[in-house]
């Protein structure tokens, strides 16, 4: 790549450090981008520098918005007695996008990890607790990642708020899924969790 | 993805028309590049940018630069008497990371297809046979994909220049390559084209 031209390996090294990239997928992009200079390179150059610019967290539950209150916290439609806990805001829009949930989010930014020195003041541990004070949360939904340190980030959670119905997104086998090819620990969850039919 | 503001919707969609993402790594790659907004976001909408105001092909070659002239077709420092026949961009850079070739190149811009209505025209094919006569060139090396489309292309371009020598990239095992792994056709040719020790 020594021959190609200088913002050319600038802008290939800097797709390389996106995740699901590397070199040759960047170089691949890049060259693809070229031919398709209008309809998707400028665009893209335009957007990425308007989210930049404008993107900002949630004061109140750190999803992503354009102003200090995101959609969800500023929506008259959104419940506020149910709170629902996320680790990041991927999952925030994998919760929406099953669409069943009416209340409001707040996201953690990661989960308690004491390898990785993360504390609950490291998260927004400790807002998510004056909020469920301030706002007269009747319900916290933990739906956080059924790992490790999910787990342990719930159960910390829920240590904390002793006043307030604390529930967790149930364990089992997913829509469609196949016994035989899920592990052992989920089919004892769905076992232990069976329901009467 | 209801919720995320109209700006990042439209970055989601862009990054996922990009070849290898899909909107589930589009999702990840934006979260992922607002978390590294200064070191990552502005500076790639900004190299973005250059790059689709600044690069264009070589009126010459067709590869990439900033110039009427690429700086392969530019250097004084490459020789003018070997011409190296590519498909693609991307088959330069890979020739130009191997290092070996100090000739020029000629970037046609794809292959024949009959299924796709491209003839030579369509190519950079003419300018080809110009440029071979005007810049004395002695030999013709036809570095395209040993893919059905690739070959017949060569088998063209043999055909039209009769009055210089016309070579093509050897094949055979890849360096490194394990038989139990390759592909008949490749044990085949290498076979045929086997070397006395």
């Amino acid at each position: 790549m020594s021959d190609a031209p200088k913002d050319l390996e600038n802008l290939i090294d800097l797709m390389a450090r996106l995740p699901g990239l590397g070199p040759r997928s960047a170089r691949r992009a890049v060259l693809y981008m070229i031919k398709k200079r209008a309809l998707l390179m400028t665009p893209l150059a335009d957007t990425l520098g308007q989210v930049a610019n404008s993107v900002r967290e949630c004061l109140t539950c750190g999803n992503l918005g354009t102003k200090d209150l995101c959609d969800i916290c500023d929506s008259p439609k959104r419940t506020n007695g149910e709170l629902c806990v996320v680790e990041d805001v991927s999952d925030l829009w994998a919760m929406e996008r099953a669409g069943l949930f009416k209340g409001k989010y707040h996201v953690l930014g990661g989960t308690l990890s004491a390898l990785d020195a993360i504390g609950p003041e490291e998260l927004r541990i400790p807002r998510l607790l004056r909020r469920v004070q301030d706002e007269s949360v009747s319900e916290v939904i933990l739906a956080l990642n059924a790992t490790m340190d999910g787990q342990t980030t719930a159960h910390y959670i829920a240590d904390q708020l002793s006043d307030v119905r604390v529930t967790s997104l149930a364990q089992g086998v997913p829509i469609g899924g196949e016994l035989d090819y899920l592990d052992d620990g989920t089919i004892s969850a769905a076992l232990k969790a069976r329901k009467e039919l």
